[in-house]
């Protein structure tokens, strides 16, 4: 995953110009969506929705701000990059179905660089059944900036936001919390040891797990999937990407009820467990508000527990309460905490 | 237009956070499309499409790249970021429908900085029709990030590609050519000579129109509406913003065929010309290369001419030939050029 720079071709983007570059990046693109009627290659792509409804999201992420190309590869920044929005499409119980990718890129890139990071974009669109269908590139004056924008569709009656969590709904979390939080501290700690060292060489052995939730995330298509099969329609859902206490704000607030989450119900892995100990976090800050978990977050009526509770990888973190009681954590010696009031947003506030 | 920046309110953006700067941007947005299902505020935003096509463009913009703030108000440059995308979807034959909008922004700008912005791309979504779905807001190191994604809808016959131009079509452009170009040179030459001076005080009298040209360019739907109201769907389509020369390719490119163009049929204002003549530029080059006008270029089957000739506004400046005659400019003494040889793209690689 740390992969060393080894020797490799490098093709100045000048001798391709914009048009040979973006030929040179969509060449291979094979169209898998029925409802792909035009990809690359006009004014714009053209989608063909019958009855479905239309999903939209966008997504900004700049070099230094979101990404730090010391430890990032290339590739695994074009996945990421495309798994973030897919689950943001899959956070409204949709499936993504296109996506365009635009480049801002400074003359520090080769074609080959530009390449792989399109080649980890080709690789999420294959495994999540997506199609590339327009973008554009752009010369920067510093660093890369990426812009990804996901379409996809979900039947009108299926779609679900964040405003319709309801009072004494039970509050569900896929997955592990603070991981790809875990992961950043870790890459952030080997960056300032490396420091130039030509013979610098991490081991990260028993930290794999954090460095695949921060550098190659999974967008929660088997849960939409798994839901879908049980028959379950969330009355709320959102994906975790600024950390649960964040997101569960927004179904709060657009729904206009409280919430009690409960620390010991609080899914954590135990590498995540093992790292905050290391680097004296509280692990539940870190579970809290970390971010960049990319797992879904939402709520379903009382009667369907058991129906939820069967499904491997969803955790029941909690539930709905009115308005006026706020959002709060019961903390595990019974203690009651705001949950983003002074000392829980201090990560964030680091980040 | 050359406005010099008056004492304002400053709210630095920390004091609003992410979320309390979305709020405060998409507070006022009245969604004014009946496919516009759910706007901002959720992972996605939800369209409702039914038996119409629908057509998706996305650009990024970057300051150094794109836009100099030394000379374009940020209104304006949030005005011209929304119609470029419309100009795409026009040039499908389409009506841009919504827009997501997403910003990288530096220190450097203040809250009030950001909501001129915005109030441009509002004012271009009113003026179009258009409603604004979502996006994403994040920090940037060094300077503005704009990258807009534009959606829009077409009956599934009426779309225009580039790649339907045939034998004999007539080549017809909209309006003027080269105007943004000059308007763009007349902007740095102030630059260059204001240099930090207090009493600076630049007199563009007569050269309006080539400052609106390159700060408040409009999109083509008027011509569109035309075209419909002449039941004239076009072999193909393209809009022109690399300059006639490179988009006349796209289109011989991707419809297997050539064209001839005649340079005394070039549309240039007035202004544009006498612009040139100053500046010593040659304003056949500045029209075929310029780039940025927005206009529409487009072919149309010869037993059309007489009603795409009386459409005001549209200018038949060539035909489409076979593939093996290349791409020609028939020059005013009855040479011929090939376009984008060399000569004809000096100007594109100073830009």
């Amino acid at each position: 995953m740390y992969e060393k720079k080894t020797a490799m071709r490098r093709t100045e983007i000048d001798t391709l110009g914009e048009f040979g570059l973006i030929k040179a990046l969509t060449k291979d693109i094979k169209l898998i969506n029925g409802s792909t009627s035009k990809g690359v290659g006009d004014d714009a792509a053209v989608l063909n929705y019958g009855k479905k409804q239309t999903l939209v999201t966008t997504d900004l992420l700049l070099e230094g701000i979101h990404f730090d190309l010391m430890y990032v590869p290339l590739k695994h920044l074009g996945y990421k990059s495309a798994v973030v929005n897919f689950s943001d499409i899959y956070a409204m119980n949709g499936q993504p179905k296109q996506i365009t990718v635009s480049l801002g890129i400074s003359k520090r890139f080769s074609v080959e660089d530009i390449q792989a990071f399109y080649d980890g974009v080709y690789l999420a669109c294959e495994v999540y059944g997506v199609d590339v269908v327009g973008g554009d590139t752009s010369a920067s004056l510093t660093g890369l900036t990426v812009s990804i924008t996901c379409i996809g569709e979900c039947d009108k009656d299926k779609i679900v936001y964040r405003s319709g969590a309801k009072e004494n709904d039970l509050i569900c979390v896929s997955g592990d919390l603070g991981a790809a939080y875990m992961g950043l501290q870790l890459l952030e700690r080997e960056k300032a040891i490396y420091d130039g060292k030509d013979d610098f060489n991490p081991d990260f052995s028993g930290k794999e797990y954090l460095l695949e939730r921060q550098l190659k995330p999974e967008a929660r298509k088997d849960i939409i999937a798994l839901l879908a099969e049980k028959g379950i329609v969330p009355s709320s859902m959102i994906d975790v990407s600024d950390g649960l206490s964040s997101d569960i704000k927004h179904i709060c607030d657009q729904s206009k009820v409280g919430c009690r989450i409960f620390e010991e119900r609080l899914p954590i892995d135990y590498q995540t467990a093992m790292m905050a100990e290391q680097f004296n976090m509280n692990v539940t800050t870190v579970a809290l508000n970390g971010g960049e978990d990319y797992e879904l977050l939402f709520t379903v009526p009382l009667h369907l527990h058991d129906k939820v509770s069967q499904i491997k990888g969803v955790h029941i973190v909690g539930h709905i309460t009115k308005e006026e009681y706020g959002q709060v954590l019961e903390a595990r010696d019974g203690s009651e905490l705001q949950l983003k009031a002074q000392g829980w947003n201090s990560l964030e506030e680091k980040k």
